[in-house]
């Protein structure tokens, strides 16, 4: 770590380190290393340290433990949900169906909805506004009665935009509510609504009540925990298959053995996570609105990508003029001692942003624009700074006199 | 630990404590703890790590970096080239899709499998012989021109004993020479021969060339690594669709940010099992065989489970009369300080084993076994040793006295 002792990693969208009280809890955890299924002395103390780390999550979030199912992190979780949901509905035999979602989720819900959709299932893309916001009245209208699933993320991982959740949820609940007047059947479940909370515990409330969520994901890297675990919280209502088969492990619905120290890391970062953000997230917004400040001050061509006010409080995007490589400008920033990125790091190298693309095409175009359209030269252009919680105005000051310094560059 | 110190753990098949050395190479690698697809400096930190780690995997098995494709563990590994074999055929449209397997793989390839035949692939098990051993001719006769897949594991999780993997990927690239002599097209990786080898590492060569595999699956926490990480180590020739999708990590195939920590872990521990097998087998097979000579003289109406040399040298299988409970025997080993099994950890509790059940179908009825038929009785009346490298004859004497204390009180 001295290594980077003096840089600024601004970027805590990628990943983010493991907290030091995590480490401790794995480091606790490690004791109970035997396998959680066997029944020896071994097997229950870590089936027991197992159960206690699931029980802690479940507090946290208010769910049930026996909704949680711990996965490798939270591409699997996303990916066991949607292809979990659509075929507990096409092994029914069921033809037509259905899924809402929007054109800025992360790519391991985007890329499994579209590969669902060369199987013949329909998908609608909510577009966001021009401030990357989802609106719920678009993804409510676009339900259909095939409609098995709506997965709509929590905040973005490249904008930061808090998407109106908790307003859809409840949406949900009323169609259902009246289709429940009507039929019985599959009603209790129609359609799952899952969120994508990824990006979500460090700054605002995972209550799975409170966003009306049926299916939530979680990742522990996001949120100083360790790599290498997430987890699926799943309402008992829905129906869903699991994605891997041939083990008894987490009710049947994820087997391989479990990895107590993990998941005991999960559980204490999203105990640290939820417990501490209102003050974290109030700082962090500071250190965020200085920054916005700074750059309507001394780049006020320089274009932001998304609300500024709803949003993830440590996320900055921008799109600069003239930057035409993206990538290049990020090295140069990390020659100047700043860790910063462009996009999703899930998207291959060549990929322009598709979320920044979204949001372009429905805001106006800068002057800068003109040739490519906004769209394009937003998505072009695209600079993603998220900060650490105790990030400082001067680590704000270091960043903007980098820009300055590229910008003389270009 | 120290609860535990002068209890004997012979349940090394269901998991393993993790090596010192492993331990050390996960804190080395904690470092780099940024995302590994970053492109700022803490990101080519943890790339690098990764791809070392990579390159370290590589060399210990003979195949290339390119062909290591790191996974949640040894389940998701089989039911990746399970479901990515099969798929591929499928999607091409091909309707006549033929498996050949044996009736004693792992659960995770037995449950991957009957999936596939519920949406009309054909699959063959077949079984093994009286001493647990899948014969390589009747795998090799088993195959059809529609043969997408031949899996067959390594050594077996329950019995121990060690299938002709070498020989039965010969007969495969026999037919595949053959094959190629007459047409092209898909010959190439016709049929695609994989290796389960999660039980192997510590105690036998696992150089994928010797083996004849075109694909092969290691579980860390089955040779001294952590849980939460397992490869699946795919020939470039091979042809197979991701199971998860969504990111460019690990050439598109397992999308996830990568732990950097449980994956040099897992290489690590591959190391040290591969490097010292050949001390570590021999120091184990004479404390087995003492146990089997022991065994003998002193409850001579006790059956062994599968081959006594074509087995782990650090595993016991043993089916006791008027056992009727093997899991209140595991209980009352467990109170004399012994942690021991009677099956797999990977199958729900009610079930009795299926690997000693194909065996005993194969074998002569004992005495005590005349009401159930031998394959029932076997199953029912199971337990599993599965010994740490270090077990001691002392070990041995003291579960030869808990057993001959538990048939007194049966």
């Amino acid at each position: 770590m001295s290594l980077f002792k003096k840089r600024i990693y601004a970027d805590w969208a990628a990943t983010t380190p493991v907290h030091p009280r995590v480490l401790r809890a794995m480091k606790r955890a490690r004791k109970a290393w035997a396998n959680p299924s066997a029944i020896h002395a071994e097997g229950v103390e870590a089936k027991r340290a197992l159960e206690s780390a699931r029980s802690k999550c479940a507090r946290v979030i208010g769910a049930k433990p026996e909704e949680i199912y711990f996965t490798s992190g939270g591409t699997e979780a996303n990916c066991t949900i949607i292809q979990g949901v659509l075929r507990t509905r096409l092994e029914k035999g069921i033809k037509d169906v259905h899924v809402v979602s929007s054109s800025i989720e992360h790519s391991s819900i985007i890329e499994t909805l579209e590969l669902f959709a060369e199987h013949g299932v329909k998908v609608t893309y909510v577009d966001p506004d021009k401030n990357g916001i989802v609106q719920a009245d678009d993804v409510i209208k676009a339900i259909t009665p095939a409609t098995a699933l709506v997965t709509v993320m929590y905040a973005n991982n490249e904008i930061g935009t808090i998407q109106p959740v908790s307003k859809i949820g409840a949406g949900i609940r009323k169609i259902r509510a009246e289709k429940i007047g009507g039929s019985a059947g599959d009603a209790a479940d129609f359609p799952v609504f899952h969120v994508d909370a990824s990006q979500a515990p460090l700054w605002l409330s995972c209550d799975i009540e409170g966003l009306r969520a049926d299916a939530m994901t979680i990742d522990a890297h996001k949120m100083q925990g360790p790599k290498g675990v997430g987890a699926l919280v799943v309402r008992r209502r829905v129906s869903w298959e699991p994605l891997m088969i041939g083990g008894g492990q987490e009710r049947g619905k994820r087997p391989t053995t479990e990895s107590v120290e993990l998941v005991s890391g999960f559980a204490e970062a999203l105990a640290i996570a939820q417990e501490g953000r209102g003050p974290r997230a109030e700082r962090a917004a500071r250190t965020r609105d200085f920054f916005f400040d700074l750059i309507s001050k001394e780049f006020p061509d320089v274009v932001v990508n998304g609300s500024r006010e709803k949003r993830l409080p440590n996320n900055i995007n921008i799109s600069v003029p003239d930057l035409s490589d993206p990538e290049l400008a990020v090295l140069f920033m990390d020659k100047e001692g700043i860790a910063c990125s462009t996009k999703s790091s899930c998207l291959k190298g060549e990929e322009d942003s598709y979320v920044v693309k979204a949001l372009g095409a429905a805001d106006q175009a800068p002057a800068a624009a003109s040739a490519l359209g906004n769209a394009a030269w937003r998505a072009k252009n695209t600079l993603r700074f998220s900060f650490a919680p105790d990030a400082s105005r001067r680590d704000v000051l270091i960043i903007a006199e980098a820009l300055k310094k590229l910008r003389m560059l270009i």
